[in-house]
């Protein structure tokens, strides 16, 4: 993918000027954002400082040669320094009229960790003189040259750039100055000698008073900069090829500083934060472009109406015409780039100049309000409009979020394992937390793990804390089910339960004191700090429904309570997708039966135990059938290893033994013969029902029992139930059958008729080989993608904390995998199950119901996998349609 | 694959007799394996009572004809009675000289659960006094008449056997009798009323009389045995498909037992334990078959030479004529069949008649030389010499067995870890292990689990048992490497340190008492069972040389010390494929070295621990190098957690901490932040290098050190180097970065020379679904088909014991997918993975290193696949020369 000088085709220089215009916004790759915009704006008539980009094919070129620049790009580079030249009417390198340059890197993608700016190239001993003869300002004009002589001494010539800072702050020192702007011009010109002499005895080089050398080094260092160490890592880390390359962009220089009618400014066409259709933006008069963003002076607003209600006065009132030129130029930028712009400008003695146009950031509130008056006014079409909100920023809008501008104090970061903030006094006990909830007050509930014991206790609680646990971690799933923010796997919060104390760091936090955390970045705080409740509008519906018109892939939800379920549906779920039986058995009145079931000595005294959960499950379908109506609901059997209800710990079964009236050494005893070494590849899902067939044949018998009293009632119900860890089609096929007849059994006690599905999760690798076998047993297919990510990859979620972000950092993953799906490896097996399946049963219904089926990108693979639905926690559902829907249109004609 | 009686094609029923023989030895599947063989000896002139077999076909016919007999079947067999009335000049159903006959099953593979045998079938009131009249014997009929009463209502009629014999009891217990045979005629005809009598009251049913009515229920009930439970789970177990149906043997019976000129025996072609070619059986004066096994009398030599130190007399002299037609069959049916063969055979009024001819089983000794000495007579070619002999069967020959003949009182049965027999004093604890064995006492190592700790006790023990623990545990590993017998995971033996003993059942034994355990079965035996040592005789090296001429595929040994590298050379290893470097880090001298490494607190920390290793592990290898001489070695860089290392117990670490110089504080939180939840899929393999890169670079340095010097010695060496647990190809590449620099350098510093393979392996599903990308940074492939069937399935190996057994009962799979390769699905990403593989690399180097690299249908699964070169624990070594040479006979043309 190199080339050498040889190779350089032409052309590799993109002029860009009122009269001549090579390049254009579509040519991207080639000269880079900023390059390409500026192109686009002098083709559109807009002021923009004449110059010109370097290729970013010159890049290779320049590293291929050595790291020389070609002898062919520099007579190129003369040649539009003469054209530049001509139409300015200056003179590079003049005494008299100096022309003078910015070069600034420019690549496809903004890339931080690469050169960013140089200014005032062309200064010298020389041209420092003209320039203070045309601008009428020789302090100006030196002070220029001093910035100069720091900038390219540090960024050029590699020299530390504290050296000639220490310097300029003994000057002032030496003469009581406090700010920079008392400095002299004979100070300034004292400055500068003293710069050249200690750049020649620190790099052994003289500082290039010739104008050329300065830009050929500044050039090389652009080039140069792609390859320096950041700029490695950070391409690395997005995955960024390295023969991409980065454009040069070499433009003349305007002064914002050259007095009271000059001044420079930033601007948002709409308000970034709102999506207000009001143009949005500061200026300062008399400043450079940095001075607005480096906070030294405070920026006054733009706009007349914007500047309402401060005492300062708009460029509206101040500058009138250059201001109505900004806003004919972002009337005409909008229009043409459809979307809300960032824009730089700097105003010359009156001149209006565009230095820069961008796509503007903006909050989630504000992208779906643009998208929408766009289309209102009619600049793009709906399609456009939903690609334009990002689905992942919609989790914004649906949870409390902290308020950005309150103060905060940082103690620790942990997993964002649900999103939402939340604010309490902390407590280490889930009894206490329901104590103080009863009270009224607001807790976090800060344990090392939570056990099914702390069900109540983190209903109870703002949110939940822990220092152990990964993202499927009994906290992580509880809370998303409850939509309740927690942080998990806080490896650097030492919980104490018997000082009843949280140590982070050199913190203490004791209980009883308040703590914040941001489930959404894993963020944990000191104190209570504000948040900001979500607010679900108008515009939001209207653009979720416009979304739902393009789908084809159905969103359906994970969900085990009937509150879960009407969350859902009120975020637009259309079925459930998987609900998790033994959520239902974790219940504190229900445990302690599981328990006696699990301590049965025989088949009949199992049953017995069974029969006393039977009525319980049997209600908590009826009332997920009720809740969702006629919509579809996924019920997913007995999935965890039998250990999972029986006590952690001595203290935890010397408690339980007695209420469940059986001596603790044989609770010890079964607890010692449950434990598995990786519980993960144990002995749970389908396998505890191949020993253990009484657990499903209560659970078919309870769905089926629950479906005939809907039917009864008039509902038109085909509940779908769903086999777990299945790896062979033998298990599929002995289950099923077992299930069925259970099932014909009820339809035959309560004389009703109804249809159901049975089918199976895919979520082991030979499952996946071997999908077109279980698709002879299967009614459906639900790629469980948390598992097959877990044994796919060979990665417990609970353990690869401890490496996971060394290997997203090093590059071996580029996202996490539990995260976004892994498209080449697992997304692969599914690929492989939902082809096999249809092999063998062409219309085979194929969902996801692992974490996965709310992430946007991993959303955009099973469209074109061809998945029918996808499932995900309550809270994530409008993001999934979002993303369904702009999965649909990205990949219109691609899958099914 | 059904067919009804109107599909009843012709021919179904096959006659055999010597005149007329419809069948051969070829149409076993139409005629069963006894059908076949009955058919061939007819053909060849061989004496066999004339009869007929009804073809496996029409068992189908009959299920589908409602478990009837088609009347188009009925009506062939009455043809088929009437022909061989015609040759014996005798009748079915006569009262002058009636014909009787045997009715058996016969499938076409040997299988238990299904009817056996009815003989004398076609007695009534009548016929019995034609078979007195013919026989001149009127007890002998009325014997044969209540035997058949009893066979006939139990087997055909289902009748509850022990209610004709407590009659029987009740006849002898009234008249003083001890013996059947002191019963009397009259007390016979009485017994056969009382019978008569009481099948009618207990069935309901008239026993019936006519005898076509016999034979029709017999044949049916023959066809029922083959949907009998028994018979269903058989095929389960064995995946027999159950459309195969069963043969109806229906033969003209011959007698035994007609007095002194009549006998019957069994019979082997060669010695069936040593192979020595020598005819070898044993017969009965004046019996039936039955009695010759039923052992109530005591059975004579046939020959002269092996009755040569028995008081009783040989059929040679006994009987000369019938002796010496029966040497001439056996020649003849060897010579045929080209195999040693079983046979059956019955002399009535010195007529000999043959009843069965069958492969004969044999001892893996015997196997070796009849192989040999079948191709030295030119029976058989070399090929088919090779495919005579299971290669399992070797195992037989490289480990101590127990003394079949020894009595034994079996304790119970654990997973059959390493084989061998070994007996000795039970000790609970490694350090009087070790003592014992510097007393000069054999002992028995008893624990719950071993550890790292224990190693020397299992040096310095006979064998090992363990009660925790699967194939993979530590001992079983461990045992496996040192050919040491060991048997793991036995459940019911429950270990008690602080009592000092060993709970089977009721059975207590104290620490110093003995017990014999079996590593090939499993088996633990009480006291000590006397054992037989092996011995690798000529035969066995000049059979195995032939195998090696056939073989494609390489075999090598996974060893981890010189002393097994040096046995697996013994057995014919080719090269080590799988050298574990923490077998070497577990060394008790070493292994606080590693802890301390692991304790480090900074890079610079754990090198100096490690730089503590270097100089050990350089002398590891290099005694491997000079064991393996210029043959391959395959070095996989550390593979285990951490957390392996560290303290499993409070006790231990207590003890610990002060020898390694940290607080037990420290130690405590160490071992706790390296807790993982499924270490399976943790924290391991390359996982550990990307994270802690020092640890590869020592052993890096360590294996080129060694080569250095090797190559220094004038060895040719390319040592290979293994990376394990690779998910994806960037992990390969930065650890092959790694490696590489660290080999130049010491390359440079030692100024030699040497080539080097950096290979991966592929044991997670991952690796093989993107072996195309893996396959850009490896020299070679290793498929690691352990770790690769535990998440390729999703079954952790030390878990699977719980529920194995059942899902293989349950034909959820037909064989331990540990133990023989699941070759749909695992086996289908081995496919995958050396299809990719070579996709992008020719001619890439694939291998298995896992336990499946020494089972034989494994080994015919590699070859098809392709895979250049198979690795095995050193005592499977042989088996696996075997196995090869067998896939590439049997795959020619297959694969590579």
């Amino acid at each position: 993918m190199t080339q050498t000088s040889a190779q350089l085709k032409e052309p590799f220089i993109f002029f860009f000027s009122k009269e001549q215009t090579d390049g254009e916004a579509s040519m991207r790759n080639q000269l880079g954002g900023k390059g390409a915009n500026l192109a686009e704006m002098s083709k559109l008539g807009i002021p923009v400082p004449p110059g010109f980009t370097i290729s970013t094919e010159v890049c290779a070129a320049f590293t291929a040669n050595n790291q020389k620049l070609p002898e062919k790009l520099k007579q190129g580079v003369m040649d539009s320094v003469k054209k530049v030249e001509a139409q300015l009417n200056k003179e590079f390198g003049s005494s008299n009229n100096p022309l003078l340059f910015s070069v600034r890197s420019g690549a496809r993608v903004s890339m931080p960790g690469m050169m960013d700016t140089i200014l005032n190239l062309g200064l010298n001993d020389e041209t420092v003189e003209g320039l203070a003869k045309v601008s009428d300002n020789a302090r100006f004009a030196w002070d220029s040259y001093r910035r100069f002589l720091q900038m390219y001494s540090n960024v050029v010539m590699g020299m530390n750039a504290s050296f000639l800072e220490v310097v300029l702050e003994d000057m002032k020192a030496d003469q009581g100055y406090i700010e920079d702007s008392e400095l002299t011009t004979k100070d300034l010109q004292e400055l500068v000698e003293k710069f050249k002499q200690i750049i020649l005895e620190t790099t052994g080089e003289t500082f290039p008073l010739d104008p050329y050398e300065q830009l050929w080094g500044a050039i090389s260092a652009v080039f140069l900069s792609w390859d320096s160490d950041r700029a490695k890592t950070y391409r690395k880390l997005h995955s960024i090829p390295a023969d991409w390359g980065t454009a040069v962009n070499v433009q003349s220089m305007v002064f914002g500083n050259l007095g009271e009618d000059s001044a420079t400014g930033v601007a948002f066409t709409r308000n970034p934060s709102t999506g207000e259709k009001l143009f949005y933006g500061e200026y300062l008069i008399n400043a450079q472009g940095e001075d607005v963003v480096a906070g030294i002076r405070t920026p006054q607003a733009i706009s007349k109406a914007s500047a309402a209600n401060t005492e300062h006065r708009s460029l509206e009132e101040m500058m009138p015409k250059a201001y109505q030129e900004l806003v004919d130029i972002y009337h005409k930028l909008e229009a043409h780039y459809k979307d809300m712009q960032d824009i730089e400008f700097t105003i010359e003695r009156e001149k209006l100049w565009m230095l820069q146009t961008r796509t503007g950031k903006r909050t989630a509130k504000a992208a779906i309000r643009i998208a929408l008056d766009m289309l209102d006014e009619k600049l793009i079409s709906e399609q456009e409009a939903l690609l334009r909100v990002q689905p992942e920023y919609l989790d914004q809008l649906l949870h409390p979020t902290l308020d950005p501008n309150a103060k905060k104090t940082k103690l620790t970061k942990g997993l964002p394992a649900s999103p939402g903030a939340a604010s309490g006094k902390v407590v280490f006990d889930s009894k206490e937390a329901e104590e103080a909830k009863a009270n009224g007050e607001k807790v976090i509930l800060v344990r090392v793990e939570t056990s099914p014991e702390d069900i109540a206790g983190m209903v109870a609680s703002q949110g939940i804390l822990t220092s152990r646990g990964g993202m499927t971690s009994h906290a992580a799933v509880v809370a998303r089910g409850m939509g309740k923010a927690c942080v998990a796997g806080c490896a650097e919060a030492e919980v104490d339960y018997r000082k009843e104390e949280l140590r982070i760091r050199s913190y203490v936090i004791k209980k009883g004191e308040e703590i914040t955390i941001d489930g959404g970045t894993g963020e944990v705080f000191l104190g209570a700090v504000g948040t900001v409740a979500p607010a679900l509008d108008e515009r939001f519906h209207r653009f979720m429904q416009m979304a739902d018109k393009y789908r084809s892939m159905r969103v359906r939800t994970n969900a085990d309570t009937a509150k879960d379920a009407q969350q859902a549906r009120d975020f637009g779920a259309e079925g459930i997708g998987l609900c998790r039986t033994e959520h239902m058995f974790f219940a504190p009145e229900r445990i302690d039966e599981v328990r006696k079931m699990i301590l049965a000595e025989s088949a009949e005294e199992r049953k017995a135990a069974l029969q006393n959960l039977l009525p319980m499950q049997k209600q908590d379908f009826l009332s997920l059938f009720e809740t969702m109506q006629d919509l579809p609901v996924t019920i997913r059997l007995l999935d965890p290893p039998l250990h999972e209800f029986l006590p952690h710990n001595e203290e935890e079964l010397l408690e339980m033994a007695p209420r469940l009236g059986v001596p603790a050494d044989k609770l010890r005893q079964k607890v010692k013969s449950l434990y598995e070494f990786n519980p993960m590849l144990g002995h749970r899902g389908c396998r505890l029902a191949i020993t253990y067939p009484e657990i499903y044949l209560m659970q078919a018998r309870a769905i089926a029992e629950a479906t005939a009293e809907a039917v009864k009632k008039g509902m038109h119900l085909v509940p779908e139930i769903m086999i777990p860890l299945v790896a062979t089609k033998k298990e599929l096929e002995l289950l099923r059958n077992d299930v069925e007849l259970e099932i014909r059994q009820v339809q035959k006690e309560t004389d009703t008729k109804f249809d159901y599905l049975i089918g199976t999760m895919i979520e082991l690798p030979r499952a996946a080989l071997t999908a077109d076998e279980i698709a002879t047993c299967a009614d459906f297919f639900s790629f469980g993608t948390n598992d097959l990510t877990q044994t796919g990859i060979g990665l417990s979620r609970d353990d690869a904390g401890k490496f996971l972000g060394s290997y997203i950092n090093m590059g071996v993953f580029e996202k996490d995998p539990f995260v976004s799906i892994d498209q080449n490896g697992v997304g692969h097996l599914v690929r492989m199950g939902v082809e096999l399946g249809r092999k063998r049963k062409e219309n085979l219904k194929c969902g996801v119901c692992g974490e996965h089926g709310g992430d946007p990108s991993s959303i955009d693979f099973f469209q074109r996998v061809g998945l029918d639905y996808i499932s995900c926690s309550p809270y994530r559902v409008p993001i999934a349609r979002l993303a369904a829907a702009q999965a649909a249109i990205l990949n219109k004609g691609v899958g099914n």
